[in-house]
């Protein structure tokens, strides 16, 4: 499982037929100093997390039980649940990317 | 899931049984900045996704799902869906790589 | 599995219900310097690791077992171990991470 | 699933007794530009690739399939296909690696 | 799978019963020029691998099976062959860490 902050959305006409009506978010993961690396992925999200929003994503057998759709579906990444805060050695991170983290 | 960038195609005469008929992509992970990254995963393609295009790559379980042919054979990578937009915070990312990012 | 310090805490309000009345810790791998690496992961805590505590990391089905909630839960990483001792060729590190390896 | 180099052998007498009688390759992964990365990983190779060639490798239960010695074996990764070609946007790339790509 | 090099040792009193009794070394892969890489890796070793040897490392299901303790067990990765010898491409490589690559 990886924190990591919601960057965008991603919309596609052409998939698997078990990907409809989902919502699917790029996520930047967190690196030790609370801040975005450069690499991105691609979870579903039953939460509703917001552009900006710290979530937690987990991925295989995991992400199928959040989606709660079975096991067989095509896609393996799913948002978990939406950061309140985090506590990190000496200093607290809250929901939302600050302006000057961006 | 990840998005990529399909980068070209994959021939094999020599291969598992199970490979037969399939087209093999070469794709490279997105970054946070909308850039190809280096590294390069292979995925089938059962959508028909043309060089240039981005695409939603699948692994695992997932991948077997959106291939359709049981969980005996020997791929675990396919492409999920193909992108028509992608929002991302400060911009907006169309279905094709542009000639500038290429 | 991996060994890492455990960095910090995670809350979240709005979670898979599978995630409740757990303890959710932010852990920083370590290198082969016994330095931690910059990249973070999130893990299930059934063990009550401190803060700077090196702890022992699986991931999958053997963090599934770890936490014995069954195999339908919205998790994937738990700590298995509070390491007490490492020795690694030339050197011996004790549980906490020093102050000047901070 | 990854293309790489085969870039040689691993011989071990003692072994877990699922990894009797096979050819173990040390497989180097290709990067977006046609190069080898500073990576390595090591296949179960049914095939006979030689060194300099490029194959295909999957992981998991794509291995296993590929091997065909069922599920309860130590060993979780595989050459899947020898490579033939490869058409990479600007150029194609044939089976063996060129003397100038060593 | 991978090649590394065992760095050292791990103990720990705290942990999941399952890990009771068990041998858990640090491992650090191997790059392609037979150096270690930074990166390192925890795994349960049933063959008695010394500290500078090179091991064969699995994961997952495979590094259940080396273990031979089923598959409800908290650790995931696992030694499954002491390597004997190398080729690679214009080099041989044996079974120790030579003096000049620690």
């Amino acid at each position: 499982m990886i924190v990591g902050t919601v960057l965008g959305h991603v919309w596609a006409t052409q998939k698997d037929p078990t990907l409809e009506g989902l919502r699917f978010l790029v996520v930047q993961p967190m690196d030790a100093n609370g801040q975005n690396t450069a690499e991105t992925i691609v979870a579903v999200d039953p939460m509703g997390a917001g552009i900006g929003e710290r979530v937690l994503v987990v991925f295989g057998r995991a992400a199928r039980h959040v989606i709660g759709k079975g096991h067989d579906i095509g896609f393996q990444t799913a948002v978990a649940a939406i950061i309140d805060r985090m506590e990190l050695k000496d200093r607290s991170i809250g929901p939302h990317v600050d302006q000057d983290e961006s």
